[in-house]
């Protein structure tokens, strides 16, 4: 299902060449102020078209809200916006039900839903959905910063270029302030041009890259999350893969901590300013599934975008035989950067989540 | 909470050195035969004091089946399992209140139940509690077998030792059979040594050491799962980081895709012996978060024990002063072998729920 | 929170004078033909406006699918509907914030929303929020016919007008047919005039008057439901407490049986055309939370509307003085006709959650 | 399911003539002495074998706690107990795979569990199931009171005979204390002998008799519930509905409030020392779905017990022929006084989860 939570309920609809698409958010608690300006920069981040890593389709996405706002200021009652789909091209996808595109949902799909799904645009399994995921994160990550919780990603690698990692044990407000706020979220700012060029290459080839995007949580109360299956690790995790794409995810030192020895991997307490803080951040803030005061630290890896104008092999459904496929369309040859807001918004859902 | 599920609940409780421990399961149909035999088997490859790698410890662990099983047969009523607590040694754990261990949940857990958890062995949050896990999952497995679906994890890598892959696209019924029988599973054998001397040499340092392990989910119809928040990788994901001590997942190339482009990273399908295939299971048989009928393949981080003899850092709670600490006690220089069954468990246990 | 269901998620939005209203029906599977005409049917029967046991107020309530039904089909993706609110007369409510109405949720929700809630037209807690509702009953009940189940609810009384009950152990196709076509559905139309007329009398006196509805559920498959928590009793009430204004439901002979013996209560079993029915239906075609086969009966108590134009006593909560207040604006002096296709709806969206 | 809860989650296993019974509560905060006397009083008051209106069957039925409470106090870890079942004459149910008994679940079970379901003293359909919801209310219902909520029911009617029922408006402690440890709770004690005497002409005649039973929830916070689905009056009903033999419910005046007008049925907001009270009680406590701070108010009705020794009509599933039955064994000729703390059990439970 496109539901997720459990003390918020967060419903995602829509399909990419349908009506609209959008959200409802319900469980928001009365009396929080919502800059819809804020939103509609998050939106803007993830909204494509802007430049050479993105798809040229333009799209408004503005998302009207249609209850739970009032005044700016939330209800109690649940809030729900509707996105219009006003900049489709259908005809381009006409024959995809016939030839399934590697990569990508038009298979298993045309199986689970007997080829009644909207193949349009991939549907309801496009990247067009992540737009009222965004929207929901935006909303609820306002409340969140009210209660001292700030969250902020940035591209960590593409293909093989990397950016610096966050220093776990400390991240500036400025730091967040200005990752929040740029469109090719950067820690290190000078991988920016490799990176672009690594993304142009791919597409001068008729191909796409993939990446990594890292995200941090700062200012968790020490306690939230619990035990065995209501660990942090879990909540953040049921979120992050509801978002397309995405294949992996570690928290703090993840698959290293793997090659690594206890002695290495332990974070040390200590007593700073009359705190127990930890030296290190291998744990990526989280003992036990639990909060520990230091920022939660994640890695979720993107695959690179199915859609590629390169030939590659397939099958035809209809006469079962053998065949191949070059994907035309609009396509973005690396859909990292836009991925980064999306990120944050589903590690906002899943922390507002778990606050209860 | 460490109730897991919506079509099934699986209900985990007890504490290490309490009374006893056990689990619930919930919604299972009536009318599967269960062979108790098979479940011990799975109950032996996570009990300690096997060899080396693991503690000396011994227990029973035997799960005396309260209800849901009668002559051997499902009846619809929910599963219930008790594991008495025989072999405690509740001395060592005294003073961990005071001085929270490295890694572990004693600083989080104390935060967050205000100093009542119970602390001696871990309390709730041992790795014994994997014991009903592992119950739970070796009672569900046996009903997804007589769906066809198959489940098999070896140990991928210990420290800097690997094991081969699996082939995500054929895996022999003969190596399933071989990988959930043994105690140390692996698919090439010939390594076991020097990961039993990357252990032993932890050990001998009083350290730990951590690594990973693969997991594959074989026989799957195609179709389940679905778009969004109900994609297989959230679904599994949500059970496998219940598992202490994971700390990352990937399924199919998970962080390699990351690095790659979208020509090599696609799977290509093809028509063989009348079915739709992949020629490669990069995808790790999830598209769209739905299967594709190729195995589903997941890796898990698994980082190493936290309690270790070597001298760590940490902080007295009562007299807020930073201080030294070396953990006594039992403990497995490497959990990895052990945490196989409980991870194909904790899988059986996400798909059982997800095929509803 | 206005969201419902395990298996589906209805999630209900929009306040009475704000954007519009809706619904998200999230896991409704691909390829059932919805016939729209059918769906505005139902929201036509619950519509205000048609006489005068309803409000005068007109509203067009045209339900636009944004995404989910693709050319008439389901597509397997959530089924979204947005219902603009376009006749609103807002001024009439703006003293309520201080002077809350008795049996409204006026004061409860300003204390639970801190004052922010939208109070006009009764914002989230309106009678209006049950055209969405109605909305996704509409739609699911579709898809149960084609699975030979059909829902049909009636006046079972209004005051002290009582229509004849079902014969639980036999509904006819007629009937049914019917009363799913009716503004005013009724066993035995012969009481309507009595109906109306108690309806008007209330009405001519600024009062209201409250009622019951009888609901049959016809065609289930016997072994739905289960022991405990999952029985279809608690399941069915969940969602029809869903609907503002009810007040009690009961199954079969209900609260009846609380004065009978058990040979006069339980339900004999016989052989009929070789299919295992009972003679009557006291159980309501419920035994041990499960359906027998047997039409499932419920009745549901609909309280006198609070909205009356008699003066009654409230509190100022600004001056923290008592005083009075008189209901103006336009209310329905009964909504127990316009509420059966409601509790259609509900027992609809409750059974096909059940079925899953 | 055996299910219950969102915030919480009360698992409740076991089958009447099986191993053990018994229940997990998980999500229980830690840091909340538990009186275990009190739990005794409880399931004392449930308990069989006290007088003419119980079966003679003897139990202990004595909880063994396995986990969650250390030196009386919650951990935090989910709270289990195992109730031994000792005390099983199973010889009596033999023949009732065939022969189903009217007013029971034989039939539905068979069919649901096609015949694997444990038949023997109703197997998971008991009433015996109720002792471990008993146990979970009563380690809830201490932790309500340290909130200053208090919880008790009574036995409002059984057969003709009919209890005061409570002023909704004013509830004394000592009535509740009272209530609270009574083996037969009424509110006026005087109804007593006629009620005994009712059962006890049903017990002669081999026959059995209904009830009803009033629960008031005392001291809620105003503001807990919401709209829609959330309401109190749902959620209560799922968990009491959870019960076995309840087939109706309502709230305040409930089914009354049907024959009413608004004017006589809204309750009258006043400003009583200093607070926001209602004249009346009539909605129960609830509006909106919402506590207003008077007492939640709710009567369930109780079918009478199906087990009779009269003869009864049946059906052979193995002949396929009608045929006829008389329920041998022990039984309850009324089950009303039993499920009085039951009924405050499920109370406890709903409210409980409700709070968060």
């Amino acid at each position: 299902m496109s539901t997720f939570g459990k003390n918020i309920k967060v419903s995602v609809f829509g399909e990419s060449h349908g009506e609209a698409i959008g959200a409802v958010i319900d469980g928001v608690p009365a009396g929080f102020e919502i800059d819809m300006d804020k939103v509609l920069v998050q939106m803007a981040r993830r909204a494509p078209g802007k430049d050479k890593t993105a798809t040229p389709r333009l799209e408004k996405d503005f998302p009207r809200v249609m209850s739970g706002i009032l005044n700016g200021v939330t209800t109690g009652a649940p809030i729900a916006c509707v996105i219009e789909n006003t900049n489709t091209k259908s005809a381009d996808y006409s024959n995809l039900l016939e030839n399934p595109r590697p990569g990508h949902s038009d298979y298993t799909a045309f199986v689970k839903y007997g080829g009644n799904n909207d193949i349009r645009g991939g549907g309801h399994f496009s990247g067009r959905l992540t737009a009222p995921i965004v929207f929901a994160g935006a909303v609820l990550r306002q409340i969140l910063e009210k209660k001292g919780i700030k969250i902020a990603a940035h591209i960590s690698s593409i293909g093989n270029v990397y950016d610096s990692r966050f220093d776990g044990a400390e991240i500036s407000d400025e730091l967040i302030d200005t990752l929040n706020n740029s469109a090719f979220s950067l820690v290190d700012g000078s991988v920016e041009e490799k990176m672009r060029e690594t993304v142009e290459s791919a597409r001068k080839d008729g191909d796409s890259v993939g990446g990594t995007i890292e995200c941090a949580v700062v200012g968790m109360p020490i306690g939230v999350g619990g035990p065995l299956f209501s660990g942090i690790e879990g909540e953040i995790s049921k979120a992050v893969f509801g978002i397309p794409s995405v294949k992996g995810i570690e928290f703090g030192a993840g698959f290293d901590s793997a090659h690594r020895r206890g002695s290495e991997n332990n974070d040390a307490f200590e007593y700073k300013e009359g705190k127990v803080v930890t030296k290190t951040n291998n744990c990526g803030g989280i003992l036990g599934g639990i909060s520990n005061g230091m920022p939660i630290i994640f890695r979720a890896a993107i695959k690179p975008t199915p859609s590629i104008s390169k030939q590659q092999e397939t099958v035809n459904l209809k006469t079962k035989e053998n065949t191949t496929l070059s994907v035309k369309g609009r396509h973005d040859p690396c859909i990292v950067p836009r991925a980064v807001p999306v990120i944050e918004a589903a590690a906002a859902i899943a922390i507002f989540d778990m606050l209860g």
